[in-house]
Parts: structure tokens; sequence; C-alpha cells
């Protein structure tokens, strides 16, 4: 459900550019791949939006989802890691429409260090502690290579940020509860698809292992 | 399940290269984040790998499941668009210990085109259909802007190429079951992430949510 979340809200702000006021609980689950009952057992945990036999009013409802997802909270993020995937998440992600602010970025090399990317500062590695004893920032992004994944980690964490996005495909843990770690493990997402076209090249052994499962 | 099996590979590939050779699923389940009875329940799905007692084979496991996921089926990749995200995971990404050969990039731009990026030449375009009716493809990822994300994976499927593997944060979709679409959504991932972090900062509100879950 928490992972149906944020679809919901990219879906209804899409619905809201496109100027649509109200949407059923059908057409929404349509354009999402789900059933109707499923939306309405959704959106039911989260209050009355709807109305039976009137939809769901597009902007209240994410309006609502929005607040759960804590997007009007000002939650602000520092990226460790400015290579080629931490410039492309810098340059192209939207971070703002997502809720947050980019204050910074961290890196070692000299070649960037003291430069801006599409605005954002980028300061020395050995500037994050005191960087973060003057900011509160939520979260902390990881783009930095593998071998420095737990590090960098343990850094902001000891240094109060309790909220990390990791991107190093490194299982990154902490001992401790109060820190939450999301994980975009680009390798997972390649060997669920081998799995999916592999299944579909084998029609008889995928029929057979819908039976068992 | 089929979200966690790509998990267990890269879980038990680790163990492998730190040198383990038989693993419970209790220590298996620690490593994961997943208790004993998870592990033995997916598992058992996919036929007998364990001894009760003697945990299991980390090679055996391995092998199996990466059978099961298609990893050594020949599996094939094309790149369209290489700006900063499609280059940082040409560079970056280990397409092979995937099972997948990535065969060329393709882009517009004339800075990039008939240069190569780690090895892997880039073509224009134009050439993408003359190009895949001379190489079988399995895969085309799709780092394009979001305005060209539907047309190129319409010229892919139309093209004979069965997996798209989505990073546009556009809802791409087919009118054809015989396509997989495996999305990376970078920004329902930091909505999650958001979602979390809002609920440890609320800890009454949370406490209220999950009773009415």
């Amino acid at each position: 459900m928490i992972r149906r979340l944020p679809r919901y809200y990219r879906q209804l702000s899409e619905l809201q550019e496109a100027g649509v006021v109200r949407i059923s609980s059908s057409a929404l689950g349509r354009s999402m791949g789900l059933t109707a009952s499923q939306i309405r057992q959704d959106l039911f945990c989260f209050g009355e939006f709807g109305q039976q036999g009137y939809g769901y009013k597009v902007d209240s409802l994410k309006e609502e989802i929005s607040e759960i997802l804590g997007i009007h909270r000002g939650h602000t993020l520092v990226v460790l890691g400015t290579g080629n995937l931490g410039r492309a998440i810098i340059q192209n992600f939207r971070f703002s429409s997502n809720g947050f602010r980019l204050l910074a970025a961290f890196d070692i090399s000299p070649a960037v260090v003291g430069t801006r990317i599409a605005g954002v500062p980028v300061y020395h590695t050995d500037e994050l502690e005191p960087f973060l004893a003057q900011h509160p920032v939520s979260v902390g992004m990881l783009t930095v290579p593998i071998s420095a994944a737990q590090e960098m980690g343990d850094r902001l964490v000891q240094a109060g940020v309790r909220g990390i996005w990791n991107f190093t495909n490194y299982e990154i843990t902490f001992d401790r509860d109060d820190v939450v770690v999301e994980s975009v493990h680009f390798s997972d997402s390649l060997l669920a698809l081998s799995y999916m076209i592999t299944q579909r090249e084998q029609p008889a052994r995928q029929r057979e292992e819908e039976e068992t499962l």
C-alpha cells in the first residue's frame, strides 16, 4: 500500500495537469492497472475521499495523499557523490515537485569541489559534518562508489540524518531503528525484467510454475 | 516473491565471493531482513535446495535462481538516450553480471553519435530499426526525455523488442500483452522514503494510523 501511494500521487498530478476535476475509481484504476475495488480499498484506509457514484475530487485527493507522504513538510536533502549518476539526478530530478529542497552536494574530486551543478553548490566531503551541524537535513542521497557506501552512510547518520536514499547497490545497514533506508537497486529491477521475459519465452514452463505457485 | 528473487541472487553472489559454502535459512534471513520461515517458504516454491538442519549450498542455490531469472539465456540490450543518466548506467552498471550483453546505444545528438561510451558504440536513432533487424535484442533501456518515451518505446516494440526497462518517469503502456515493462521511478522511491521519515517524525499519528490500517 505504501508503495502504491506515490503512484497515486503521480497519477493524480498528471490528471490535475490534464484538467481532470473528478475521476471514478474504475477510471483511476484503469489508468493505473488496478481494479476499482483495489482503489476503493486503498483509499478507504486514508479516510473518505470519494462518494459512491460521484468519484473522487482529484485536487483534494491529491492534497490528502501529499499530506500523508509528507510532501509539505519542508524535507531537505544532500547528495554524496557527483559522478555521472549523482550529476544526472541533480540535473534532471524534480526534487521540489516531490517536496524536497536539495541543499548541497559533496565530493572529493578537486575537479568538482567549489563548482555548482544545476545551481547546487558542491563542497568537499570534509565539510559534511560542519554543514550538517548548520543545516537540518532529512535525507542523504548516496551516489558514491560501493566501497564508500557504508562509511558515508555512517557519517550521515552520526551527524543526525535519518533518511538514506541509497543508489550504491550495496545493502547498507544501521544498528538503530530510527534510520530509514530506501534503496534503488538497478540490478534487482533488470533481473525482475529478465525473469519476466524469460517466462514469456517459455510458455510451457510458465504455465507449469503458475500452477505450482 | 518475484521481487525477492533478485535480492536472493545478489545476496548469494556476495556470500559466494566471501567464500561461504553453506548457509542456514536463519542466517540468510538475518542478512536479508527476512525470517527463516519466509526464506524456507520462498525457496520451497522453486524446488528442494536445502536439507533440514544442513542449510543451503550457496553455489547450487545461486545457480538455480540464476536459471529461473534467465541469467544464462544470453539476453541482449540496447540503450536509448545517452544523457547523464544513460551514460552513468552504461559506464557503471555491470550488465554482464546480470546476464545481459549491452550491444549499442542510440541518441540524436551529433556530439555523441559515432563515439563510444565505455566501449559501447553510439548510433543515430535513425539507425535503430536497421540495427534491430540485424541483431535480436531482448530489452530496450529508455533514458530519453519524457516527451520521447512512448514514441521510442513504440519503435522498439514495433521492431520486435519485448522488454522495456523504463527510466523516463513516464507510465509507458502498450496495447499488447507480450511486452513487459519494468520501470524505475525515482520519485516513487523518494516519496516512499518521505512517507517513512514523516511517520517517524509523527509518532502519535503513526500509532493511530497503524491501528486503523
